[in-house]
């Protein structure tokens, strides 16, 4: 092979952290990093398709792990619930982004290395 | 927000499917998708740093599912096991990593969306 002994866990890919590496975590944390105001649970639930408590234990999860905040407040007397990202979540979410963004490129040049080698119905 | 109704699903991600998406997995896939000649038994641990025990595990679940084939046989009396990507698994890793890329895309836009309101620190 062409990677050498100091190649060691060259496809380990540490970075992948279980907290934001888990699908439906994944998504809501994609969601949140897209709307910097913050989203509302409804809205949230839409976007990541989850059902109402999976989204709340997920969501629990997260703000155990500082990674978002959640403002609860009355409107019209009926509870709103709102989530944001934190900075420190923020932060977080980029460094495993860039570990995804190396998963993404190590496939890219595998790919283009083994073009050739494809057969045209792959 | 920005998004309406019919972005429901828009963050869940759909095609980000547990057999590939798993972080062991991921990485055994991403290193024979590099090594279209495929890699020895003691390569691939080496190179995504698992125990003999999980590895011998996720590859029987790869195979089982189709995805890479095991070939076994003696060099100089001693067993020799070599992993390779089937065609289905290959083409179906480029469809994971397709969606890896989504994930990847729909981040940068919102990081680029973002980039005046985040302070110099975050």
């Amino acid at each position: 092979m062409k990677e050498t002994p100091k190649d060691k866990g060259r496809y380990a890919y540490e970075g992948l952290e279980r907290i934001f590496h888990e699908r439906s975590r994944l998504g809501i944390l994609s969601g949140l990093a897209a709307h910097a105001e913050g989203l509302l649970f409804n809205d949230l639930k839409q976007l990541v398709a989850l059902t109402d408590g999976n989204l709340s234990r997920q969501i629990q999860i997260l703000q155990e792990e500082g990674l978002i905040e959640v403002e609860k407040k009355f409107v019209n007397n009926r509870p709103q619930t709102r989530c944001l990202m934190t900075d420190a979540g923020k932060k977080r979410f980029w460094e495993y982004i860039n570990e995804l963004e190396r998963v993404v490129h190590d496939a890219a040049k595998s790919e283009k290395h083994a073009g050739k080698a494809r057969p045209a119905t792959a």
